[in-house]
């Protein structure tokens, strides 16, 4: 009988129900490294609840390496006393009663890439530990894995392990590979875990190139490597942009807003380029030592409300053009757009060349893919008029930032949203953006007719984020499908 | 004794006897993607038939992703009842009884690309139930496989448990793989599969360069990727151009003339360079909606005759030249040849630069191969005077077009051709090319003599066809062999 | 004890004691391909005799594909009745009985190139068949290998299979590997191999890039395709010209010398520089057909010796420079030197531009290898004086070849030797250097003094190829090992 | 309770507790090859030790292939006779008396690349006769491996094996793996091995390009050869910087300072890029031909502590340059950095450009990684005052070294150290440093401020070496993870 029947329901799933957005939130590696312990965790909680952070949606508190001392004889990890004397279990409880969830990182390796215990042979230990202490969230590194690489089914494989490992405890942890891309993972990862590395380790450079980071490309990259500029990261998303999807995002590493390697339109254009890409968006700097203006940028509602979008897709890279390098030898730009669940279409002018230029979004390259996509009848975009909203119109002021990082932060309360402030576990972003919620959706600066091209001036690398919204004629078509 | 002895005969032949020459119909997802339902099928067969097509040779109707709502307490997918309310059953009896072929789609992994139930694990509960339904064509895809690929090994060895399971049903099915090329199969698949996929998917394009189909080359493409242009397809050919043979088809992907991307000559293009190359012709747009141009493509004789004749090899890629480029950076003009079963030769004069090309072969050019294959002997090729016939010469006029698609398409009965049209299903097309039926020859422009040379003027974004016939004084060896 | 100690001496040696030095011999495939029968091996066996190309080395008839039609109940292979009315056993007891031994061919997939049965989980079955016949060579080819690549150790096990199973019989059977160097079998075919395919087939042209054949060189090639010209498969050799030794010859394919793509100069520079590199020299041609200016070439006894030479080391490549391409768009000019086991040095100056040119050989680079393998002592090499000899100074004239080729050949018996002939069954190659026979001198014409400078003008498309012979100074050391 | 517990430190380790910093030797086989025996290896022990080289830490010696003449009935490898009439044995005894360590040779195949009898298939056995005779090192080479590469997995557990085997034996053996960066065993060699080669083999050119060593990246290279240059070699090594580590190092491959191949200059890069790479330093010419100018480079002691270092890093170049080639086609310039345990900071200036350049080095480059590695805090070095020492200033005059060498260098007593000679036998590096002696600190010439740059002229095919040492201001972080 039918009742008898298990159907599968295709659409915005993941194998484990969990991450069906981004993940949001801050890890300590790219600020601290391995100077870890309890106080920092529990400060820096207590720093982005009070900046609003938080309820932005950033949720996240994610220890990285280098918190255990070793194995005890029954084979668990042992966390650091000196570094966690209240004992990790406490820390998590106290993480929780902020409102956080607690994230943790292990290896898929005899050891860590700082050289602890890894968790290769004692997955089953790791995860049932993880489970006792409450944690929600596991980064799962690559080093040390006694060469069982070199073909998807041997990575597929070894990772698997630590995917069934946390099923089995019966508690929801987030499961996020960092096997920086080996073995190209974007065709087998999805069904496993819950987000996955897709490059080697960013370094906070806008754009020049390291001997280290090898690769300028995602797919047969033997050798991730580490130092990898934003620019190198973001140029290796197009190729893999069809692997993005609800519970599975292509992650292009931890956050350097805030780290001081970049000017402040290189900050802008990171952050909104991660968001653009659907990217887990972890902040990786100190957050006592936060800047205003680097708040602001971590505090954009309208960046963050396309990075969350429930239609959960990467940008398409429309056009790259090899133009006016800088002193690191590289200049581009590039046109960038991506579809909103609510029929809504983001584009990105970003100008990573060395000078100020004027740039064109065509309709016709705005909406290429609906163009090919079995297109013996017109494309409903292209007959509509669109308005522009400037997503970084709206950006908080610096006195805004500062009266927030100094504790007068009054206005954010549970119910406030203000042109530059949002609380998201008050309104989801979804009903934010049905409500028209101006923090959302910046400032109109225009309108597209049909067959017709927006144009801004973009600064020297920086990067133009707009907001395309149809007015209220057409119906348009979602996408459901790969 | 003797009568004890099996033998084996190399020739023309496949390994389940099936797909002798390259299959031909249609498949909604170009088009359609996931906008399927039984009422599309039904009417799309009877305007295929109706228009003309499903005598051309047409008679695959192809279902695509997306069919199934799951699977059943006893492991068997279920198609979805909103989609197809008679059930697939019904849908297939009537598909049939309206004179087509039916085809069906999964893949060689978990989920299907859209999501859906994949049918790794699942062989042998998935074919009898293909079986049970009466299809008679399986498209197998490639998503979410688990990491099981990587070496040829680990995806013959996957592709097989379904070519072993379509077999053990007793029910001739057509294998189609659709692996994208992925582990080179060019070497193994010809044994279980009747074709293979060799590139990414197609997108309406002629010749744009897209970063999600990163690769310019078959062989050893890690991630074939999609919106793959038909000019990328093409130029993947000619490496493997000896792996395509007589019951496994190297498959460049569905026809998108008709879908509204590229110009008239484009699409001319497109489907000539697919028959050359003895790729599937699988009509990928709405027949509801064909144009009488596009028709009047789809519906040429003389090109499907190219395409279905029974040497089944690949045309060859004499040269390449790269050229006057276009405003996609792109633009080559080249030559292709192809020996055909009865001694005839078909040349192809692609020009995909941006203004008209005087374009030249030369009989040295054409019979490079007969020249170097042991040469010890001058071929006979090249002491022969040839009379070329152009293959698009007598390509239906719109009016004619117009109106078949308006039901007035009288003529088109069993018994009747005329210089632009052609029942095959009355009269093969090797028995219409031996009695010099003008709609498989076209148009005689010329004769090429010994050591001469033919000209054509070629247009921006076009090509010319054309098949040489020996006059009557030599006999042609056929080469039988790899 | 000590009589109980077992010793493996290293040195030359093979894994099964045979082919020390290149095979050489007539292979059937690159002139008639599938047109073979007992009539063609037995004439053309009797012709190679008559015209003295037995007794200068050429002494292995080889069938390749299309002689089976079959495999019989009991699991053996039976020859094509058609084409082997005799039986095999009594082709192969007539070429024994006219001074010959019998190849034959095989594929390591389940079917031939030519689609005939392969011997892929047959392999026992196959060698004893072959064995019992008295056949004395195998050519065992890759095509249809069920996936079975991608990794060496994939490739090896396939291979060793049927090297073992030759083993097995007890008879001596060479085992020339053709998997066209898939999986880079440098490192691993020397213990179950006497020879190894390094490239995708040749065909008779002398520099024209083909689409077909995509890799320029041989390590990590994934598609070796066919049709590699002369120059795309010579170059291939240096990176891998360590891995020929003794009793295991990297293999460029079958001579085109005969076929009429290649001018006589292009035929000399493939004849040399498959010597040069200790390629097998298999002549590909029709015996019956062949020119005077054709049997010249094959017939160089100087050229001969430098492939047989006991030192069984490839050429290594000193320098290679880009230079004036011709209508292919090819050009270079480079110079190659091997070292002679009795202390000579053969260089060729090779010219593949488009004119004329002088070339020079420094005495720096024709001893760059002695000069830096640990040379804190200067090489003795370098303070010798030597004599320089032309290896086609002494080219047999038209007249003298037609004379052969007409049976007026009577001076060809077993004891005689002129400037231009050589019985090599009578005196080993070995021994007529000893002897400074002039037939494998050539003439000489110059010397080098130390830190000198050998020069030489070298038509288009032509290679001058000379033996330096040291003047009775000083000890040359061999080496012996990688 | 506690005292069950097992805990594993990270930090300076091994897998096996040796090699805590690069090895250094000698090893025969760049000079001699196979012409070894017992009175070469003892006379090198003696000379080295009677000319300081013992004293200054290169105090393995290393006998390379071709010491053994098979294997007896039990299974057991035997030394060559005519070589070590003694018996290994009792050599290896007196080179343990004359204060050295002795190393050994095999090969991960059935043959070590001179055809010797390989260890494949008899690891115990061998590891059980190495370490009955009291050896110290096992070199494991990498030939004739039965194709059993091609993923990581399958180079991993093959080298594993004799990993284990050593262990077993309870003898402490340094494993230096020698299988060329096969595999890229950077992310997995160093659990089993405490070195592992990452090249094709060195020859004695500086930058000459060889087609026998195709390869120009470590990562992913299929073919590593032979006949590597300095510059090829050390330019493989930026991208896998971070793969060095304590207890296993990327082994360069052995020195060719002496062998004559190169100028004086010329080998001062090469000692000097070795020791910046914490390569191991293993001397591979004849020593006793050693001239005055060879034995002054091997005997830099500042360029040696450098080598020695405790951080046990690789040098990262910071950036390079393509400029001015010379007649190899090659020329670059290029700035390498490297952390000192202590906080000094060690930068080479390479000029391998045809001409001399004035060279700078900024302190934003020196210290790019401290900038970027969480710089949200202005890294301590950017405030710093640092002295700067020339490192090659105190080079030994060829007056002193000939004195050594003539036997006369009676000032070599167990407790002497000039600003020329240093006995790190009798004060370890590490000591001397925090002394402040002048043999490890060179000459001051200069100091950087913040925010300036170090410049220096530096001659064609040369390099300028320098020791940053801060004024006494701050306290530098040490990093103790990847």
């Amino acid at each position: 009988s039918d009742n008898e029947t298990e159907f599968v329901i295709p659409g915005a799933s993941s194998y484990n129900g969990l991450n069906l957005v981004p993940q949001m939130g801050w890890n300590n590696w790219n600020a601290f490294h391995c100077d870890v312990n309890e106080t920092l965790l529990l400060t820096t909680a207590q720093d982005m609840a009070n900046f609003g952070l938080r309820d932005l949606g950033y949720n996240y508190i994610v220890l990285d390496d280098c918190w255990s001392i070793g194995r005890n004889a029954s084979g668990y990890l042992v966390e650091n006393p000196e570094k966690f004397p209240s004992g990790m279990k406490s820390v998590v409880d106290r993480v929780h009663a902020l409102g956080f969830k607690f994230g943790m990182y292990s290896s898929a390796g005899v050891l860590t890439c700082g050289r602890y215990p890894g968790s290769l042979g004692h997955e089953k230990a790791d995860a049932d530990l993880w489970a006792s202490w409450g944690v929600d969230y596991i980064k799962y590194d690559n080093c040390f894995n006694q060469g069982q690489s070199g073909t998807p089914k041997l990575s597929f494989d070894r990772y698997k392990v630590m995917s069934d490992a946390l099923n089995a405890t019966g508690r929801d942890m987030v499961y996020a590979m960092c096997n920086w891309g080996n073995d190209d993972p974007y065709d087998w990862a999805y069904r496993i875990a819950n987000s996955g590395r897709m490059s080697g380790d960013i370094y906070d450079s806008f754009n020049r190139p390291d001997a280290r980071c090898p690769c300028t490309e995602a797919i047969g990259c033997a050798w991730p490597g580490f130092h990898c500029s934003v620019m190198n990261i973001l140029n290796k998303m197009p190729a893999i942009q069809s692997r993005t999807m609800s519970g599975y995002f292509n992650d292009m590493d931890m956050l350097e807003v805030g780290n001081g390697g970049q000017s402040d339109s290189e900050y802008v254009v990171h952050f909104s380029m991660w968001a653009m890409n659907a990217s887990p968006l972890l902040i990786g700097t100190n957050i006592g030592t936060l800047s205003p203006a680097n708040l602001a940028i971590y505090s954009n509602p309208a960046i963050i409300a396309l990075n969350q979008d429930p239609n959960a897709n990467a940008a398409v890279r429309k056009w790259r053009y090899f133009v006016d390098p800088d002193e690191t030898g590289e200049g581009e730009i590039s046109l960038w757009t991506r579809g909103m669940d609510n029929g809504d279409k983001v584009i990105a002018l970003l100008n990573a060349a060395n000078t100020t230029m004027m740039m064109n979004a065509t309709m016709n390259d705005i909406f290429l893919d609906e163009r090919t996509a079995g297109a013996y009848r017109e494309p409903v975009q292209l007959r509509t008029t669109w308005d522009v909203y400037d997503l970084w119109a709206n950006r908080m002021s610096e006195e805004e930032a500062s009266s927030i990082l100094n504790g007068n932060g009054t206005t954010m309360g549970r119910n406030v949203t203000t042109p530059t402030r949002y609380n998201a576990t008050a309104l989801s972003y979804e009903d934010g953006l049905a409500n028209n919620n101006t923090a959302l959706l910046g400032v109109k600066v225009g309108t597209i007719e049909p067959s017709g091209t927006f144009s801004a001036e973009i600064a020297r690398h920086s990067v133009g984020v707009y907001r395309l919204r149809p007015q209220p004629t057409g119906s348009l078509r979602k996408r459901d499908e790969l």
